[in-house]
């Protein structure tokens, strides 16, 4: 299963699309990776500062003014037709005022530029220690925790969670369509595979069901994908970065409090303190020949993937990197994934970005994590109960004669969230289902400055989205709770007259046979 | 307020579109209307039995066996993939096999044909007895009665629910696109006028607000339309028909339960023993000068756009006909008007069809309406609640002490339904709000052949219809429950990403100044 290795010598470079293409893996590009200007800065009109690097390290502190929710934010968030009053934004003096783009001044971009972050490469990925950069937390390592965590709701946002779909348990999109679908065309990365978990016993209300005996899969949901940066991407951030990014649960801190219980030996593992949930590795490993898409586990298909991807990058020549990322349930698959990526593929950096997730493992298993370079930050609410679990009788509540190999551990980085920071957001509520959404971290990242002040004035992340499946926004913002909802549950009006469910496009069935293309080479690559 | 009448023998023709154009309105027809063969039959490509009217007569007892929830029907409805097996469907012998439209045999028009009806006039419109048509309903009486419930199902679809709305509780859709925007384009009506009621202390939890403070309005909610039938339509049914259309509530049978207790005099009325429903009557008649949109009431709207269209048709020399319908409390304020209309109008002929109306008066209103020729129909769903509200106490329970002007009566002819009669339906359960739901109603119309047959096999109305707001269909069928819901709560991404409540069109934001348009002369009549 091992790799073969490349030098590390010889894979600097990204190459280039266009006219410098050369057949073969090992086309000397024509300029270095970190001269390239990054095309996606030009897709925002209004350029705040930080559009400018040295600028925005200078402004990085000046702009950590905490702010109330004023009338002037109604208007920057859309929620008014009156144009602001320009006196009252003079709290927002450390920004340039945003150029208005629509007539009536009500519509600002929401995406912050792409800086070539090429130079710091290592710093940003985690391979070299994160901890200078939490705090203050850094604008580049900002967007990039957000780029990972967007990935994520990704995976919530394309799963078919409709029984009466014949594909309830599915990923709606197919894999060439799917960061399109989702508004993610722009992301720089492309679908490479899709994952499947198959329902297990030990893992109560996981799998979602077909109400239709033809369902497209008694067994399995849709997991996770892998992904990987375009050149492009590649050159922007200093490295080919395959994603892993595990889909979580709808359930909630419930769902966690019954699966606490057993840790487990890891199969194959030497060290035999390491021990994992029981539940999670389950969902990981099982696999069945009578299923259509679990004939291997989860763990077989990523790993497949991640190997076939190192290698086609390593033999081209390039830097390679890993990052699992996941929330919740998704976040817990993601350590697994990265312990075992880091035990059998050599020198290969592997980070996890994680978010609301639970604890995994024992102390060991943490300890054997940081043996083996993995980084891991994990992005974590306050309020939010699922990452004290499970385990947070044994680790919140004391019981220390036990024997260390019981106990779970949280391992890598915290970057601690906090939902009273964001003017944004109801304070005093307890609302444990908003505080472990995913949007809900999202938001948090987007104005978080550092650990003791308040929101960051010049968040340009939409603030509605937190409301997608909950209710955590102020009311006064005016949008609806829960909103994230399909026309009419699905159904279409056909040209009968008749509502009915649509077929989907031949395109987007699932299929166990599809498999990944070969890899273009990379004049062909042109993903956008 | 009386009309001038006109000479009943001058008013049989219904004046022709097209290049028989005359300028004034007493231009002589070049065809007698029920010769004209009306181009909407061609709307349905699988011609039923009922296409041809003779066919249609001699049939009407032989389609009358009931049927159970066969694959066939399953197919019928497009929930299976597999084409039906003919075999199954011989208890369907009766009828012809459907032409297979789309390549998968699974597309079924959902219209019957509108044959022309115009000899039947008076029969079909209630001026007559209705009672022969009944017991078994005649098919033509059956697609009116549907005709006048989608009318009525229209104000709910159209109407705002949303509180994070600025329009909530208004009409979604200006006037000119209302049938369009409904898919009733085909209806062969157009809306002449909308009409308004305010909030009133005596009616409990009635006024749909939004939570904006620039709202619309704070007072008023949309409560339905004023409508007239265009020259095809008018010549297709022997008459020009007015339709008045009140909204009933979303609210349930709690409601109805809080407003049963006062009885109240009508104002005008010289026989003070005809008594209403105090908060019926006061929803009616509130006005007020503080309101944009009450500065009249609902029967001062209502009755000034009756009496302008009677005036308007009857100086053309038309046949004028008035039918008020409505669903629940908008059956109330269906008899409101008519008992209004029939009392101030001479010679209007004036009939009433009313769904899951409660009961809105004494014995001495019901007396009045009789005598006043008011023709009702109360379509009445024998497990709903509503149509025994209020008085249930009284009327059901004894108490035959009380004197009479005291008890709530129904008026009219009840055509009975029963939830059990139809193979689609769940039976058994107590789902108040689905037996209630105007959906259900119009389902149980479309299959109802008499007081002791079941289903009729050749019902053609869609009836993934009736899950629209309940969840009354058979778990076999696989349409999901309450699916009628908008994409995202309303909610829309703006071109720069940002989710944002829509602005509406200028001409779909409501004004009270917006008066009804001068009609256009015969000639340019061209609704569709």
């Amino acid at each position: 299963m091992a790799m073969s290795s490349c030098t590390a010598s010889t894979i600097h470079h990204i190459p280039l699309p266009s006219n410098t293409a050369k057949t073969g893996h090992q086309a000397v590009p024509q300029q270095p990776m970190h001269c390239i200007a990054t095309a996606n800065a030009t897709a925002t009109t209004a350029a705040p500062p930080e559009n400018n690097i040295s600028q925005s390290l200078q402004s990085r502190r000046a702009s950590s003014s905490s702010i109330n929710l004023p009338t002037v934010l109604t208007n920057l968030f859309h929620l008014s037709t009156h144009k602001s009053n320009p006196n009252s934004s003079a709290h927002l003096n450390t920004l340039p005022t945003p150029t208005p783009i629509s007539a009536a001044g009500r519509s600002t971009p929401t995406l912050s530029p792409k800086e070539d972050i090429s130079s710091l490469y290592p710093q940003i990925h985690g391979s070299a220690d994160w901890s200078p950069l939490l705090d203050p937390l850094h604008p580049y390592l900002r967007r990039e925790i957000v780029k990972y965590g967007e990935f994520s709701q990704a995976t919530y946002d394309a799963f078919d969670y409709n029984p009466f779909s014949k594909y309830c348990g599915s990923c709606l999109y197919s894999r060439p369509r799917f960061f399109e679908k989702l508004g993610l065309a722009r992301s720089g990365y492309g679908v490479e595979k899709y994952l499947y978990a198959m329902s297990h016993v030990e893992l109560p209300r996981w799998l979602e069901r077909s109400v239709h005996a033809d369902t497209w899969s008694k067994d399995s949901n849709w997991m996770g994908y892998v992904a990987a940066s375009d050149d492009q991407e590649s050159r922007r951030i200093g490295c080919r970065n395959i994603v892993v990014c595990w889909r979580g649960t709808v359930a909630q801190a419930e769902w966690f409090e019954d699966i606490q219980g057993k840790l487990e030996l890891l199969d194959g593992e030497h060290d035999k303190n390491v021990r994992v949930e029981h539940g999670f590795l389950s969902l990981y490993t099982s696999k069945s020949e009578a299923t259509r898409y679990n004939k291997t586990s989860a763990s077989e298909q990523v790993m497949e993937e991640i190997e076939r991807l190192v290698k086609l990058y390593k033999q081209r020549g390039e830097k390679v990197s890993l990052t699992v990322t996941g929330h919740s349930l998704g976040g817990a698959l993601a350590l697994l994934t990265a312990f075992e990526a880091a035990s059998t593929i050599p020198d290969l950096p592997v980070s996890v970005i994680s978010f609301g997730a639970p604890r995994v493992g024992n102390g060991a298993f943490a300890e054997k994590l940081k043996q083996l370079q993995v980084k891991t930050l994990r992005v974590v609410v306050k309020q939010d109960v699922v990452p004290k679990l499970p385990g947070i009788l044994f680790n919140e509540g004391g019981l220390m004669g036990r024997q260390l190999e019981w106990v779970y551990t949280h391992v890598g980085l915290e970057l601690g969230l906090n939902v009273n920071s964001s003017p944004y957001l109801k304070h005093g509520t307890m609302d444990f289902s908003g505080f472990h959404s995913l949007e809900t971290y999202l938001h948090l990242v987007d104005g978080y400055l550092s650990g003791d002040s308040g929101f960051r004035t010049s968040a340009k992340r939409d603030v509605a989205l937190v409301n997608k499946a909950c209710g955590m926004l102020k009311d006064d913002l005016r949008i609806p709770t829960c909103w994230n909802q399909s026309a009419n549950k699905g159904m279409v009006c056909n040209a009968y007259g008749r509502w009915v469910h649509p077929q989907r496009a031949p395109e987007d069935v699932p299929s166990p046979m599809r498999k990944p293309q070969a890899l273009p080479s990379p004049s062909q690559d042109h993903r956008p």
